[in-house]
């Protein structure tokens, strides 16, 4: 063991503390809870670590935390940000989702792996490198940004007003961690997203469901409106939607090929009989990186307390999620689906965009890459699985692509932590291999 | 101005006073909320009136209070409910429900309209005869019951259990009032119903929705589900359903034509622009009575809150509510949307019935209608609007119909009264001619 590994050890008591003490502060951004006391308690850490930072205010938004410590010849970006997805439902968390609990070796907590324990991980890194190794060999900037969890709407703006304060070689992007066997899994790319609210509207109030006979029902109008935009088999139906999806290149499909899929293992995990449209194999996990997603993430219309309550609902509302391949646009999408639903009559039905992200996509063969694999290959003996993009979503494009900076990843994520679900957690010993592997990446990436 | 009239003048004040009383206990059936006291209060009110009483319990449901009063060659049964609809959404009231407030003549308050107005006046208006005319010259049986707003689940029981005690030659109706014109209405039959609960189940906790691709989601298995039971254009699509339906007879479709319906009234108050199927006339009208619904009445699946939660929902749950025209019963309608969705290939929808009732229809030219339209007549100074059957529904059917009992109907609702809404009122004047309807209702049926 040397001394950075000892250090980690020494310090796991207060390392896990910090973490708790950060988990404890609620930061939800899509109900505004916490998030300017949270921001203070990330600045005051990288304050403490010896980093020159900056509140930079976002108008009509949460701050960005800034912050910038090390020199070398080459700089890395760390993105992460300090707001988490809303706790509900409550009743569904075992312990309380800002009381920080460790039960069989996991910490839960809402935003342990989503992503607070990345940001301290990778700060306790760098305090820990310079706790035993001396200076950084490399400039490390930290962008923490308050509203990931709603779809970064300002970061676009953000970035680009502070190009020249943003530039770096490369960045560690928010997440990471481990797959259903316990590998390490490197990502260089994301998905983008187009989350939209769709509203109906029936009477200026709530009726009697007799008149349903003769008064138009809003439930019935968005179910009516869902049905055409995707099939049973999960086909996306959209009007021109799936002509922009490209195939995976070959050298994507090689890479796809390479990622061990425990697809009985995740049936089991999830409850579930069967994948979407009986899906196995190479089809399976194509379908799961290259193809978009139109999902509801929720429908609220009428009376959904216990019993009968026989009322024809005044309004209906869905959340529904596009996840983007490349080529999708956030824009072409809210395009697309108007354009779709005016077509079937659907001119009633109210499209707000609640959400919008690019994809993205960086090389896999770069100086960024090549250190992260050789990292995690070092800390957690053996290969980590590369995975070409993530199914998820994040500002990747404005912060980093749109600027040419590569990006990589890396964290203490595995796939029992409940990301975005009640029970959130991470495993505590995955918290700590995350921090070796940040110090690792900076160690190779340096040189 | 006789002496019955001049009684209810003289009491108006008590007698809004003891209406509000009834209306202050919350008695929400579906909730289990305030039943025991309100049937304590109504069997207290009967027995002040001199009523013989019984409080007949119901295993595993709430009690029927029955009262019995006067005497005569004739017995007319009067069928209240002393539940209520739940008040929710509460935002939506402009005084509280359950705390009952005048404004602009109109009394605000759950229940006022479904159906504590109805079960108040008719008491009183036993009251007024007693105090005024002598002795009832028919003999009166109230039926009181605490199921009404779930859909009477032991009414069959307790109907066939005291079938002796339930004779009567005639049944005034829970519910009446006037149309948007302000014209009084009656109405002697009433659509059945059949309120079901549709659930369907993904993975066992709710997942973040990047893994949408390859996990099936049950919001949108509801969704296609639902497409296939009605088209927009509101025909209901479920296999065999519209089979049974049988166009109305000339002698009703005489009735249907004599009923005024103010169409731009209609649409103007409820804010829509076009009925259901842009239907006009005759066409609208026969829909409303004799076509039955499929009415979504409630749908909730994963997160609804503010914001965008990326979440992929472990459950999804649907209230619908079909409302049954003659031919149509519960079992089949269930039956029948079984084997729909199963011949879809839904066999995961889980149905869960919970409210069943036939619908029922009551002659309109018998000596209880007579008596009912010419004691409307007497009391509104002019024809009342005769409807064959309600587009609601209730236990007529095994209260009544299976027994041979006509019924007629008659109270003090009117287009405004938002039954089952919030803001539900009555107009406080309709409220004493709804007394004096009945005092006119006894005399000409007794005589």
């Amino acid at each position: 063991m040397d001394a950075f590994d000892t250090y980690i050890t020494q310090n796991k008591e207060r390392f896990l503390a910090e973490l708790q003490e950060l988990l404890r502060q609620p930061s939800v951004s899509a109900q505004n809870i916490g998030m300017k006391e949270t921001a203070d308690l990330v600045i005051a850490r990288l304050n403490k670590l010896g980093a020159k930072t900056h509140l930079i205010p976002i108008e009509g938004g949460y701050p960005v935390v800034y912050g910038e410590i090390g020199d070398g010849p080459r700089t890395l970006m760390i993105y992460d940000h300090y707001d988490v997805q809303p706790p509900e439902p409550l009743d569904l968390w075992h312990s309380p989702p800002f009381a920080p609990e460790i039960r069989n070796g996991r910490l839960y907590a809402r935003g342990v792996s989503d992503n607070k324990g990345n940001l301290m991980s990778r700060v306790q890194a760098i305090e820990t490198w310079l706790a035993t190794r001396g200076p950084l060999p490399l400039k490390i900037k930290f962008v923490v940004e308050g509203e990931e969890e709603i779809g970064s709407p300002h970061l676009t703006s953000f970035a680009r007003q502070y190009r020249s304060l943003l530039t770096a070689d490369g960045c560690l992007w928010e997440s990471g961690g481990k797959d259903i066997r316990g590998r390490f899994m490197l990502t260089f790319g994301l998905k983008g997203i187009c989350y939209v609210e769709l509203e109906a509207h029936g009477a200026n109030r709530d009726m009697h469901s007799a008149f349903a006979t003769i008064v138009p029902n809003p439930a019935w109008r968005l179910v009516w409106a869902l049905s055409t935009l995707k099939t049973p088999d999960d086909h996306i139906t959209v009007d021109g939607l799936m002509d922009h999806v490209r195939p995976p290149t070959e050298k994507e499909a090689e890479l796809l090929k390479s990622i061990p899929f425990e697809e009985e293992q995740l049936k089991a995990d999830w409850n579930i009989p069967a994948f979407v449209r009986n899906l196995t194999g190479y089809e399976l996990v194509k379908k799961h990186f290259f193809e978009p997603t139109c999902t509801i993430c929720g429908f609220l219309s009428g009376y959904t307390g216990p019993g009968s309550k026989t009322v024809l609902p005044a309004k209906a509302m869905v959340k529904l999620d596009f996840r983007l391949v490349p080529n999708l646009t956030p824009e072409l999408v809210l395009d697309l689906l108007r354009k779709h639903l005016d077509r079937r009559g659907f001119t009633d039905i109210i499209i707000n965009l609640s959400d919008g992200e690019m994809p993205a996509l960086s090389p896999v063969d770069g100086p960024l890459a090549l250190a992260s694999i050789a990292a995690a290959e070092a800390v957690y003996g053996q290969k980590p699985v590369v995975q070409p993009l993530m199914a998820g979503s994040g500002p990747m494009y404005p912060l980093c692509q749109e600027a040419g900076i590569p990006t990589t990843s890396g964290g203490c994520s595995d796939a029992r932590s409940n990301t975005h679900a009640p029970d959130e957690s991470v495993s505590v010993e995955d918290y700590f291999q995350a921090i070796r592997y940040v110090g690792e990446l900076i160690r190779q990436f340096a040189s």
